[in-house]
């Protein structure tokens, strides 16, 4: 059954997911090297915590198709699934899910993909989960501090580091590949004033951010599932 | 009917199209505004004249559903045309397509989805024809002549001209709206030396080109299919 769109890699998260399609973001880039071999699809929710999400990505045929549905749908090749960034937010911000919460939503979220029983099973689609990255508490202070009016930090090195630890639990117990985008940007930086190079405002990533994830999600594609790759992919018409 | 994708804008062209996806482009900017509401894809086919471009059209499922397979596909609101830099090139090279020829081309695209009778007909799909941007050929010729081994050149500013101009003709005739990029840039520049601001290598444009080519396609959606406005249409989920 035909559709108007090629084979499809999704990017489903939050506002660090949207963003990507801005210059130097890690959607388009991802997009131009697929060019005329698979869609990339913007599903970046910003402002969005697990709960929220969910809710969309269960209810919501703009994202997943069911298993009846998938004949006439563009198959889903890749999906990635990135969040935590506001779910680590401390109370009593709204965006706050409890780390147990949000480690059984991601969860969720894969099995929904990858459980035979799941009404949107779908064994050939791959999975990359993605850490957030570390927070700037310097520079995302400062940033909050010049709003009118000003508001208080919201979140804090050490809480985004603990649901980022959850992610790459719920990699490893669900074996699918995972983007450590926490460690790369502290490998990158070492301490939270250098962490500035890589954060526009303390928690997005600036466009060299972005390279960095970039890079290493198509070092994972490489590693993971080469087949995947993007010089692996034969364009659908000749170049 | 569900399917993993939102409504589409769908750019279609040749490299000038699929370079819109590199940064600063007009492609991944415009996927970046209608994020949350529509997906831009990339239908770009570097190195195509209206010819190649055609067959791949007519028979590709990645790029129109027939009537019976519209109740399953994403809903195509708008389609850009965007051909001519190519066709216009002079003889021998393989690229040519004769005057005539590519404006009976480009009337059969616009036709496909206008012409009840027409298998793909889709009435709901507004479309935009895209003349191509006039040719640098001092910066044309040296980027060939740098080549190894040097290349002849290939095109010429009056004859590329004529092409826009008969895309004009044809959104006239066919009563669909225009972005006339070619009358733009010149404008903007006035003489092939100046043009150097907004083409890379005389024939597609750089940043600043895409710039024009950005702001110019967001204006003539707001002029023409003012409902198809970024700002009009609701994010599918609230933000």
């Amino acid at each position: 059954m035909a559709s108007p769109i090629h084979d499809v890699i999704m990017l489903f998260g939050d506002s660090i997911t949207q963003g990507g399609w801005q210059n130097g973001g890690f959607g388009h880039r991802l997009d131009d090297a697929y060019s005329r071999k698979f869609d990339v699809l913007n599903r970046g929710l910003a402002g969005y915590n697990t709960d929220w999400a969910l809710h969309v990505f269960r209810q919501a045929s703009q994202y997943l198709a069911t298993v009846d549905e998938q004949k006439h749908a563009p198959r889903l090749r890749l999906l990635t699934i990135w969040f935590g960034a506001n779910d680590a937010c401390i109370k009593p911000s709204p965006q706050h899910v409890p780390l147990d919460k949000f480690t059984e939503n991601i969860k969720t979220i894969v099995r929904m993909i990858t459980l035979p029983s799941s009404a949107y099973y779908s064994p050939d689609t791959k999975i990359i989960l993605i850490t957030p990255p570390p927070v700037n508490t310097i520079q995302r202070s400062a940033d909050l501090a010049s709003r009118n009016p000003p508001l208080a930090l919201d979140r804090k090195f050490d809480v985004t580091k603990l649901y980022a630890d959850a992610v790459k639990s719920v990699a490893g117990e669900e074996k699918v590949a995972l983007l450590d985008v926490w460690a790369m940007f502290w490998e990158a930086s070492g301490s939270q004033e250098a962490l500035s190079k890589y954060l526009s405002d303390g928690l997005h990533p600036s466009a060299l951010g972005y390279d960095l994830v970039y890079d290493g999600l198509v070092a994972t594609i490489a590693r993971e599932y080469p087949e995947l790759h993007y010089e692996k992919i034969k364009p659908l018409f000749p170049l």
